[in-house]
């Protein structure tokens, strides 16, 4: 190595120095940096080689110079990122590649890896019904903000619905949120500081990684099963790292499309007391069940549980409306939260979600909608096996086949190759904290049963 | 002081050393408390003692015995509190109060403290037609997710509103969100880590303390003058302070009806880049504007200052649609925080928004709502000056009154009095940091103009 060389690379390792110290906030924004004299001495340096690093810093906008007073930290150096500072190396597998590739995807693109339902299998008839049912409403339903809690008739509704489902809830221990997604992330906030642990079934639903990044959990995971998380390394999991909260599906579980069996219920609840651990019970599937399956809130009494449901999957995902069913004493503390930050919540989806919910036709279209879906589960994976692509287990309902593809062959790849072509896919490490979905590769039935989702995997398989 | 009253008070001495330490979380949930024979020796008190505040702490559901290992402080011992714990000493100047009375008031309530229009002020028709038009909208208008930045039409259309006042931004610079209070919660989200400090005004709009607070940031203020804030202390805190942000109204200033002088907001800018400040302009009142007032974000074009925008105050608080206008670079992040933390947005709302924007009477509404509120506020400041009640200044523009009461009078307790008769009021603490403003009130003249505001007035004054 020259003399040049050797000088650029201790520039680097002085920049490289102080743009960790930034990362992990031993230096803070508007925080004086050490003198150039100092950090030469400490770093065995020339000051020159600090100076010049600590002036390409300045170039860069990470730090300032104040003529007389030194370097400080700017205050604009890094805003929080939730995607991966720096290159993208595997955008496939960050956790957001899913959710923006398919909500950028025009009408046009195919989306068998997104987690919802064509426009046409949804009601539209019955929308539209609520759509001029409200137009003739009362002046506050169009102008007001709504109450605190949320539309009382609304949070009468879900509480029966919940009840006819074992899980006792009363219209007050109910609170409506913009969307489930919003009532996940509200009960983080009042639950979680940040560095506080959190559980996450492995594959999960991959915005549960993103939303607990953006709260600055820890994240630790335990491998699903086809009848729920594996119990003994649920058990090894809660004792080593003592998660504060725990989030899964146990009705018709995401990607996986496993159901909870009432023994690992059971026994996750007798864990999860021993432990002290709070569970999020994330039930946006619930509609599309056949026989409905045990629940962790209804064998709990919603003690350590919190019970979460939305209208987006079945109803509609423009008129968004979700909400929490938890324990009495905390509805006021999530209640002051959902004020601060989204004030009056949306009173006008809650009301044409009462709409269309109160309208005798939503019974009907679920279950022509239900039969719609077996028929699609059955013909989708009938396919998919022509491919040698094999279905972990086959659900008992719901939308997703989590599949794993033909041996040696990484999903991501298959993602990226598809996305070139208009199809957008959803690869498995996406789901999986361990990274140990490679080889899986969740379908949404309801959206691959165009043909040319098939011509374009056989293309991309070479098949 | 005798043995057994001496015994308990050591006891409580205990308890209240390990509930400080676990609210200051260097007791985090989960952790082992210290032993009962090391806490006693450093304590120089009693093993049994220590033992007796233990088993109390048990028995209250703060700490967990976990037997022949120790004790643990429980995962559910706090969840996130807004409001103080314990006793509520002045729920009146709590910033929640005046959200929580007001949304929870019924309609036959009085809410001259409310921060909103009575619904036959807003474009009810409008409303209406918009609905029946939606009626009519393709399929995935009303079953599908947003796109991650919003609809793009609506995007377009608050770029040309924007620029109307002189601010430059594209539609690639605007992001949609489901109100401007969650437009604010995402950038606190993307610019603060916990424990940065804000500046905000003081007087400012209560729910910015609720909000930063739950964000976990130190909040520091400065007095607001009637050209703008205070620059003196202004440039003295960013000194002392080094805040991070500053959150801002500039056009009509909630609560004074104050507005930004030309020279106060060059300097404002000037002291911004000196300290390398980022700023949130918050212009949700600025379809009340008669003449454009000077826009932080038009002087500054995007660099440093976001500007928060939102159709809940002139258009509807039932379908809440919000806007974030920021540098270019910056909406990828935000986005991506939008998607992890509320998944697709509102489409169904900006549709709704959208068409009432676009439908000519809008403008025409919005004249003959100034008219009003001009109205409103000559009638309203001439009734309360005859109560004593004088107006700080006499606003341009907006819907705001910021009131001195007579002399010796305490906000909070007329509030509280009022609020007995049903009438909501908004105590000058409220929206205070340095709780200075005890003698103020600030009054919605859309709110006030029922006679029977002023009788409960006169009734709680005395007068």
């Amino acid at each position: 190595m020259n003399a040049e060389m050797a000088g650029r690379t201790r520039v680097e390792m002085v920049m490289a120095t102080i743009r960790q110290r930034i990362a992990g906030r031993s230096l803070t924004p508007g925080a004086r940096l050490p003198s150039v004299r100092g950090l030469a001495a400490s770093m065995k340096l020339s000051t020159s080689t600090v100076v010049d690093a600590y002036e390409r810093l300045v170039a860069e906008g990470a730090i300032l110079s104040r003529p007389g007073s030194g370097f400080y930290v700017a205050n604009q150096a890094a805003p929080f990122a939730l995607a991966e500072a720096g290159p993208k190396l595997d955008r496939a597998v960050d956790p957001l590649w899913i959710s923006r590739q398919s909500l950028e995807a025009d009408e046009a693109d195919l989306k068998p890896g997104c987690g919802w339902l064509p426009p046409s299998w949804l009601p539209g008839e019955g929308m539209r019904r609520a759509l001029r049912t409200l137009a003739r409403a009362e002046g506050p339903a169009l102008a007001d903000y709504g109450s605190p809690l949320g539309l009382p008739p609304l949070r009468q509704l879900v509480s029966r619905r919940m009840g006819e489902r074992g899980i006792e809830a009363s219209p007050d221990q109910i609170l409506l949120a913009e969307s489930g997604t919003q009532a996940i992330d509200l009960l983080c906030r009042f639950l979680l500081e940040p560095g506080d642990t959190v559980l996450v079934d492995d594959p999960c639903y991959f915005n549960f990684h993103a939303l607990l990044r953006a709260h600055r959990a820890k994240i630790v995971s335990v491998p699903y099963t086809s009848s729920g998380p594996d119990l003994e390394l649920f058990a090894q999991t809660l004792a080593e790292y003592r998660p504060r909260l725990y989030i899964t599906n146990s009705a018709i579980h995401n990607p996986t499309g496993a159901t909870l069996s009432p023994v690992t219920a059971h026994r996750v609840l007798k864990l999860a007391d021993q432990f002290d651990l709070t569970i999020i019970e994330d039930d946006i599937f619930a509609d599309f069940e056949y026989t409905a399956a045990p629940r962790l809130a209804a064998f709990d009494g919603l003690e350590r549980v919190i019970h979460i449901g939305s209208f987006s999957k079945t109803l509609s995902a423009s008129a968004r409306c979700g909400f929490v069913a938890a324990r009495p004493e905390w509805i006021e503390g999530l209640t002051d939260l959902k004020i601060a930050t989204s004030f009056g919540g949306g009173r006008m989806t809650a009301e044409l979600v009462l709409n269309v919910l109160s309208d005798g036709g939503y019974r009907k279209h679920m279950e022509i909608l239900r039969q719609r879906l077996a028929r699609a589960m059955t013909e989708v994976s009938a396919h998919l096996k022509g491919f040698g692509i094999k279905p972990w287990l086959e659900p008992q309902a719901g939308m997703f086949l989590w599949c794993r593809l033909p041996d040696g062959i990484d999903a991501a790849d298959v993602a990226r190759a598809a996305l070139e072509k208009r199809v957008v896919l959803a690869p498995g490490n996406a789901f999986s904290l361990s990274q140990s979905a490679t080889n899986f590769m969740r379908f949404n039935v309801s959206q691959t049963l165009d043909e040319r989702v098939f011509a374009v995997l056989g293309d991309v398989l070479g098949r």
